[in-house]
């Protein structure tokens, strides 16, 4: 019996990144957001959504770049931090100790204690009420070796990445793998065919 | 020590939705995607890319409408499955011993066995190379009352989604909770304060 409850943006799981950008005096600078993800395959686009008063938003419009930061489970006091405090006042990869890289591709930094780096030049921007959707074209990512197979494959188990629940606001970690994609769904395919003339 | 892999899309999580729609002949389709999520606050606006060959693609133009429907972690052979063929050839519903309840506030089909389903009126699509990015405003979000607490927030546990991994492609489950958000970082934020003359 399903209840009700409004017209509320909800799903779950929402990633959490760190979006990455250059302030006006060069000063590098992260917030934390949810409103975001893969957008497109070819070009590979992600987006993530920010509020105009956002420094971040200024500072990506700016440069045209910015970065996503993939942070694991055990940063998440910082990750929270990041998304209470507003980068017009503080440094905060100072305040929690974070390296800023600079990006291979795009004028942006990267965060070099997050498992997964995203290097993305600004494509669109999409105007949505409290929300402005930034969506990038990415030009790179950067994953740490060790949260790699042998295949250069992600291990999801290594990268241990936050989830976001909205409308409860908690952090959840990941548990373990369900099944392989395209694979597990193959065992009612084939009765399927099987029945067809 | 960071990898590079080049041009790809990838974010972890991303989230599993199954989404719905009418079929030209007025038959409710499904189609699996992982491509989406959230992208505005108010008015609250969730998007789906999907390919343009698609049977949903054209059937959500044609309706101005769809739903995002979140399955549990024990339908992932289902949800599997609703990827792997097309609503052009196979009525999924019916293959899947899937209900279709007709939406309240759209044009469009919810899952009644997920316990998650939200209803959404098309807004924007923004064209994006691969992928047609469709943005939706949510008209409801619906929720299986057992997966509620008694202030009517959603339990992660008792929802249970599924986290799709690209370039691995796995599916995952959710494991623990980490943290509570808008709270966890404060513990960073206080000293950072009192540092300030």
């Amino acid at each position: 019996m399903f209840q009700s409850l409004g017209a509320r943006p909800f799903a779950v799981p929402a990633p959490v990144f760190l979006v990455g950008s250059y302030t006006a005096d060069n000063c590098p600078n992260i917030m934390t957001a949810a409103w975001g993800g893969i957008v497109a395959s070819q070009p590979p686009c992600m987006a993530v959504s920010l509020q105009r008063v956002r420094a971040s938003y200024t500072a990506i419009l700016e440069r045209q770049a910015f970065t996503l930061n993939i942070p694991s489970a055990d940063m998440v006091a910082e990750v929270d931090f990041a998304g209470l405090v507003s980068g017009k006042k503080t440094n905060k990869y100072k305040a929690l100790s974070l390296t800023a890289l600079a990006a291979e591709h795009v004028d942006a930094p990267l965060v070099a204690e997050c498992p997964v780096a995203i290097e993305l030049k600004l494509m669109h921007t999409l105007e949505l009420g409290s929300h402005v959707q930034l969506v990038g074209e990415v030009m790179d990512v950067k994953i740490h070796k060790d949260c790699l197979d042998e295949q250069n494959l992600p291990l999801m188990g290594r990268i241990n990445p936050l989830l976001f629940v909205p409308l409860s606001r908690e952090y959840w970690t990941v548990g373990e793998m369900a099944a392989k994609a395209f694979s597990v769904g193959r065992s009612i395919v084939r009765p399927l065919l099987d029945e067809q003339p």
